[in-house]
């Protein structure tokens, strides 16, 4: 191993390649992003400001052969959240960032020179800094070709689109996939921060890898684990049969049966029209149409949750076609059109801004009277128009939920820390509403997927009506998902580890196999309590409170059909999930 | 005495008249409805949902003959800045409040059929609540026409403008002074709260006194004690000469000279046009239009630092023009035609919006390249057609600076827990910084005015340029200001209370004369501790944080010119503050 810091200084366009700090070294991903953050950024800095930092790292097993470890994580001090913030997403980056040796890339300050982006170009001991006044005002597609050509398509490609440009907060922070579409650092309005730091395109080179960062210390070792691992992931019945069929979207009928698929704004958990939008019906159209149900977002995914969604003419509409996207602007905002969501998918990817927020955003906006309900034509002429222009409008939209929710005085606003509830009643899918209340992340069903306990009957059932036992369930996965997320492994592995007593010590022989270290089970859970812990206390430092892990007021009182259930832990129920 | 409780409930449009409990008994003014507040509200309850409530309370000494004390208090939580809020205005309501013996009018929940607004019209014992669709999407002078009609002038009116029917942020509670022009409760969007109670307008009604609350223990040492305090009120420079001169725009040339004027979005602290805006111009322009320099927002006022601005022709254009409205849309916003000022002032009079919230917004929107600085014509039309109609743009303008700073991704955001900081630069007048900064109120220059010892020479001086003794300064400010504020007083009664060793007395003196009690200064000083703290405990329990007690981080690293500053205080010695 010799893996090194990469920093790049915004302010003089410098840049530094670094040792790893020792108390670095066994950290990847978010337990790393999350460390750095804590502990270069002032928690009380202005986000969009000189002194926030951008900080990517590869997870612990990304850049190996290992099953589903592309993840890349992001952190940064949010402006959507006012927190901490780390997304992970697949796509080509964290591979190649790992063979490079890149542990982690920071960067930092504000270009004196603000008129216009710069390209980051990073390779093997060397970072290129260049103006782009070219790609100015161009979304994610166009300057993604435009890389591709210029480096002949061995670059993984990160980028934003006219929203995040425009710092706008439900923007994103685009990622080429294997097959050159695009994938996204979501929630928390990262985009932004790029944006802030005039950032349109950052290009991680894979002509010439460190051959060092290659190493395995027992290859022997981890390929066995690495084979235990795959066959735990293609064996489970979710990760080996549901996400591969019917991908994400398989969850539309569940959460339907449920009554815990959020619709018109959280105003029931039953759609009416969740037949048209729901995962079977997605797969009959790829299969008529001649899409693909299946895709992997990053190489060496054994899952392939991913899927090419044609249109009736059998053209190409959309791929990375997923459950929230699809209850989002679905269930949630009424769209009853499949295909017209797909559009929207596609131009969203294009522009560059995250599905759960904006969607969740739009369905506020129907409560604001902005447009109605289900007028999909209009909110694709919103996102298209106002939101890539910025007018007025397209800066309310693209600010979010919370924003918008304050400049329209309403109260039934579905955010968490000012970050959009994802595609999961808290009401009817309670452990998922602790996860949400209590996540350092805002709103966020990926940092602790109680609904695989609470609907999925993955690791035992805790009944999601009932409030017994939803703390702890809550505190445990998001213990374990903190370690997770540090692996650079997709969270569907969460399935399988919840109920193949292999599947994990598999997951930890692969990195003590890199590595040559020998961690336990429970060395793993304190890892991710401690990044927990230090997520938690940055938020703190930022100014949040227990005050700040509390769903919105109006489920306290406004029951939920059809299980006509309020949200009813009390203060000291929901704080008691930090006592450990 | 015989005061009472009146309390409204809007779910069922009913009211009751309840006892004063005795912890209640020696509170008025802001002490009793920062009080309430706490005791009744949650703080974590949507400012603008069921659960939180509006509260007015007149000062302890309103409704007497004591000069200057016709101060209505309003309080609740804040939808601008998520804390308690307590505003106090002049005009008729005090004065009329007490004389019924209504110790505070509580208004609490929503109206289950909330498809129109409301009217309350608060009588001797009895409150009448009805619908007036007709008055719904009026301005304030039309709904003070109708009601002074229908009353035949014998009303005290409070009432909101069509911004504040939809909740926007910059809205403020407005009321009918002497002559029949307006004063506001402003700051804090507490007209967003009366909207969200679809409460368009409340009459309280002169017809009918309560005969015991006139009642004076001891009316000979009243009218002794009212004596001496009148005599320090007209004998102190400011408060009998400057302002009853040049009213509180008398300001502008001080702070400009100061080096302390916030100019071009707080860029600096000078404006060239100053001369074009001050109050000696504004003085000249009435002595030769025919206007008045002097009137008293609220009856007994010895101060009348009010005024009535005619046009060029001598028509009237407007009357209240304070030196904070003529500040921000002068050398904030770039406005140099102080007639321009005085047309925007009469419109937001009549729309009932803030003129420090809206001024400074009006400032960032020019950052955010909405509008050009000083085109103080595109700023009227904003106001009166997409503010008034609430389109997209409106809504922005009317969320106020700290919410349109995230909907345009700005770093330069002057704002603190939310509300826009006033007309003194706290990089040079660091005393008023730190009020602005440890304010419960958010950003607030009448917390603590600070600007009296650093710049006026009352109460000593404590140089505006430097650390020292600032912290103590405002703390001792702020103690005596929460205190005043109870007594039903006007904010200018400090001017001689910092240096005429007999005015303090004299006030402490009329209370104990009124109540026939024995407070000592101490208490007095004891009572504005307590509602600080029991200010400042709410905000805790609603999430806010020492981290909620700062600046705008720009300040710590931007030099304000002339005098090249920046903000340079440590996080603990700004939370040194509450070490009380």
């Amino acid at each position: 191993m010799a893996d090194k810091i990469y920093r790049i200084n915004m302010n003089d366009l410098s840049f530094t390649i670094e040792d790893v700090p020792s108390e670095w070294m066994g950290l990847g991903g978010r337990g790393l992003t999350s460390t750095i953050v804590a502990k270069e950024v002032d928690p009380q800095c202005h986000p969009l400001g000189p002194n926030n930092k951008l900080v990517f790292a590869p997870g612990l097993l990304s850049g190996t052969s290992a099953a589903n470890s592309g993840r890349n994580s992001c952190g940064a001090k949010s402006p959507l959240t006012g927190g901490i913030k780390e997304s992970n997403v697949g796509g080509t980056t964290a591979g190649i960032m790992a063979k490079l040796g890149i542990k982690a890339l920071i960067i930092e300050g504000l270009p004196q020179d603000d008129s216009t982006f710069y390209h980051l170009h990073v390779s093997f001991e060397k970072v290129e800094i260049q103006q782009v006044p070219e790609l100015v005002g161009k979304n994610n597609f166009e300057v993604l070709d435009h890389m591709l050509a210029k480096y002949n398509k061995k670059v993984a490609v990160m980028s934003i689109g006219r929203p995040a440009e425009q710092k706008m907060l439900i923007s994103n922070i685009s990622v080429k996939d294997p097959k050159g579409k695009l994938r996204s650092h979501g929630r928390g309005g990262l985009g932004a921060v790029m944006g802030s730091k005039k950032i349109k395109c950052i290009t991680v080179d894979a002509e010439k890898f460190n051959e060092a960062s290659a190493n395995i210390v027992d290859p022997e070792k981890f390929k066995e684990a690495n084979k235990v691992f795959t066959k735990a992931l293609q064996e489970n019945p979710i990760s080996g049969e549901g996400l591969p069929a019917f991908g994400t979207n398989v969850l539309v009928n569940i959460l339907n049966e449920a009554g815990a698929l959020p619709t018109r704004n959280f105003r029931s958990g039953q759609y009416d029209f969740a037949e048209n939008i729901c995962g079977e019906t997605m797969a009959e159209n790829i299969k008529a149409r001649g899409g693909s149900t299946t895709h992997g977002c990053h190489a060496g995914c054994v899952i392939q949750c991913s899927q090419t969604y044609n249109d009736k003419d059998g053209n190409y509409l959309t791929s990375g076609f997923e459950y929230e996207m699809i209850w989002a602007f679905g269930a949630n905002f009424g769209i009853r059109d499949l295909d017209l969501i797909a559009k929207i998918d596609a131009l969203m990817d294009d522009l560059g801004v995250d599905a759960i927020e904006t969607g969740v955003t739009m369905g506020l906006a129907a409560d604001a009277g902005i447009l109605a309900y289900g007028d999909g034509a209009k909110a694709y002429e919103i996102l298209a128009n106002d939101v890539s222009n910025g007018t007025p409008l397209g800066r309310i939209i693209g600010s979010g939920c919370a924003n918008l929710g304050k400049l329209y005085g309403l109260v039934r606003v579905p955010v968490v820390k000012g970050q959009s509830i994802p595609a999961y009643e808290p009401r009817a899918v309670k452990g998922q509403g602790v996860a949400y209340a209590t996540s350092p992340m805002g709103a966020d069903h990926t940092a602790g997927y109680a609904v695989a306990t609470n609907i999925l009957n993955s690791g035992g059932f805790v009944d999601p009506l009932k409030k017994e036992g939803q703390v702890a369930l809550a505190r445990n996965l998001q213990i374990a998902t903190a370690a997770v997320d540090s692996t650079g492994m997709c969270i569907f592995v969460a399935f399988p580890a919840l109920d193949d007593p292999k599947c994990l010590p598999a997951l930890i022989d692969m990195i003590n196999a890199r590595f040559g270290i020998s961690l336990s089970g429970d060395d793993v859970l304190n890892l991710g309590a401690n990044i927990l812990k230090t997520e938690r206390a940055f938020n703190i430092k930022a100014g949040l409170t227990s005050a700040s892990d509390r769903l919105p007021e109006f489920m306290n009182y406004e029951p939920l059909p059809p299980h006509n259930l309020v949200w009813d832990f009390t203060n000291e129920e929901i704080d008691e999930f930090w006592n450990f």
